[in-house]
């Protein structure tokens, strides 16, 4: 299952409420990154067995993005309820289709390179979900990161099929660079790359000893999804859902509980959280300067960082280093690399001053 | 007079050919620079003996901004010929028209601030320009500025009605930063403004002196001005005049003879070169921020510089200093302060590889 509902609000004002940043191209593969998911995702599962859960306004985009994808394996949400209830809808759905299925959830708006270290892991964490665990994979770090959550793994397992898994001692947010920097060095932290793996009743057990009423609500849709009910159903049902986040319903609990475990990932792995991490992931510009953007027209002089060419304009730099220009028809943003994660407080304030329209 | 004919290349994209410096607000005054040097000149002259020098494509955008220009006080130029013949064929006309006639020469897009103090130092110029000098104006510097030339000042004269008219020694191109440095503290030297004030009749003179064959053309020129030849002889002569700077065929060379004066001026002046000096200039912005344009949309956090807003597109700024931000409808520039004077080059770029299309 692919979730596919964040904005991105830290690529505004690329990534905007009817654009949202699983639809763009954001590493010059030359197609949306929630294609790049979906070709990931195939060789596993196949095309036939892969659900895409997005809003109804993105329904028409997802579609053309994944001309295969089909209807019985799009649910859209009627309004955004967060992860819990994105996944678990669909863990509910498939399990009523097939209660012994294994469930995974990836993302549609990260970056993965390197598909054979992630079919390995996932095979692995299918097979740790297999044996009634739920897997997460964690992406051995390559650098200090501090724009990540990282995992603290603990002991091994032996788990047949799954021979590098290990429990999850605990999750931790971002941490400031000394911290990510101990992380690194004691080699027992790995990323949070948000993907999991699991036997969908395990998963939906777990959310309902967190969240009972959820996990109430979810069941209901998921009995009604199939039948001529479904819309009433949905429309009773899930304006009421609670709007929680996975981690705190399923990821922690689990992990405090001794049931999550986490396959080490040996594949290069990006949330493209923010302009910074286009610069780092997109090649192909002038000198340092990594640009985006379809027959971008953009002359540089002696810059560095990340050009995004959506209006048709002609885009000089000169002489600036560590720049972010996003460059669209209603909207332009100039900020550095090192700002980049600021752009949300832009969109706070574009929020919050009622100019809805360039959001 | 007014030569109004630069497009201000260093202000690119917000000068291009068809909107040149002269005809935009750079210093948030709500009208053109042009505007603001007729208003200028007008308690000086009077609205009806002011002359403006442009090329024909500007005739119109001139008309618009001077509503009050008599059209015998309009000079088309078919194709640009530098300042000599701009300033030459205006001295020339007017000389025609009245022998005794003083003429001065303004530039179209230099601000002036201290009104009180340019009309002071104009009255001792045309004193001066009386007694038969050619007659400039120099801006006592209030720092050592690198953008400007300087007016190296020779012996004080003794002239009825310009008591503080200097003898020019020599002029000085931009010098570096020490050099700047030695001319404000030795005291001998002035910003020089590009002003000149002299009796037609001795500019011709002195211009015939270096040119004779350039005051030739500009004199059968002026004999067919108010008459029905004058498209005839414009189209024979025009084209084959030189092409070269007043600076070399009067100022200079003046100077060198002993008949160049200049009197120190003491008002605010700049030429407004590039986008650090329309920082400089103006006021209004956000904190240390500049912005310019009409019912701009800028939202800035934690930025300075100077922004042009001309697309109409929400612009935001985050955490970048000292930045230059020009949005037009199909060109964008972003550079530094400190890069300023580097714009040029981006023209430059854009002319040799043949995309006049926003220049």
């Amino acid at each position: 299952m692919i979730p596919a509902g964040g904005i991105g609000s830290r690529l505004w004002p690329l990534s905007r409420a009817d654009a949202p940043k699983f639809l763009h191209d954001l590493t010059g593969s030359g197609q949306s990154l929630l294609r790049d998911t979906w070709d990931r995702l195939v060789p596993i599962s196949g095309e036939d067995r892969i659900m895409v859960v997005t809003g109804r306004a993105h329904r028409a985009a997802v579609e053309k993005v994944l001309p295969r994808l089909t209807d019985p394996n799009v649910v859209l949400e009627s309004e955004p309820k967060d992860s819990s209830a994105a996944i678990g809808l669909a863990a509910a759905i498939l399990y009523k289709r097939d209660p012994d299925v294994i469930v995974g959830s990836f993302a549609a708006d990260h970056v993965i390179r390197n598909e054979r270290g992630f079919r390995e892991a996932v095979n692995e964490a299918v097979a740790a979900a297999d044996a009634g665990y739920i897997s997460t994979i964690g992406i051995s770090p390559t650098n200090p990161a501090i724009g990540f959550g990282y995992i603290h793994c603990g002991e091994q397992l032996k788990v047949e099929g799954a021979p590098s898994a290990l429990l999850v001692d605990s999750f931790v947010e971002k941490p400031d660079l000394a911290t990510a920097e101990g992380y690194v060095a004691s080699g027992d932290y790995l990323w949070n790359g948000g993907m999991f793996i699991a036997r969908a009743e395990v998963l939906l057990a777990q959310l309902g000893e967190s969240r009972p009423a959820l996990l109430e609500g979810l069941t209901a849709l998921a009995e009604a999804w199939d039948t001529p009910r479904r819309g009433a159903v949905v429309d009773a049902v899930w304006p009421r859902l609670e709007k929680i986040a996975v981690d705190y319903t399923v990821a922690e609990p689990a992990a405090k509980a001794g049931r999550l475990v986490v396959i080490p990932g040996h594949f290069d792995w990006d949330d493209v959280g923010d302009f910074a991490s286009i610069g780092k992931l997109h090649s192909g510009g002038i000198g340092d300067l990594a640009i985006l953007g379809e027959n971008p027209r953009v002359l540089a002089d002696s810059s560095s960082g990340v050009v995004v060419a959506q209006s048709g304009r002609l885009i000089s730099l000169i002489g600036v280093s560590d720049i972010v220009v996003v460059d669209t028809p209603d909207a332009l943003l100039v900020t550095t690399l090192a700002n980049a994660q600021r752009v949300k407080s832009v969109v706070d304030a574009l929020k919050l001053s009622g100019r809805s329209d360039v959001l």
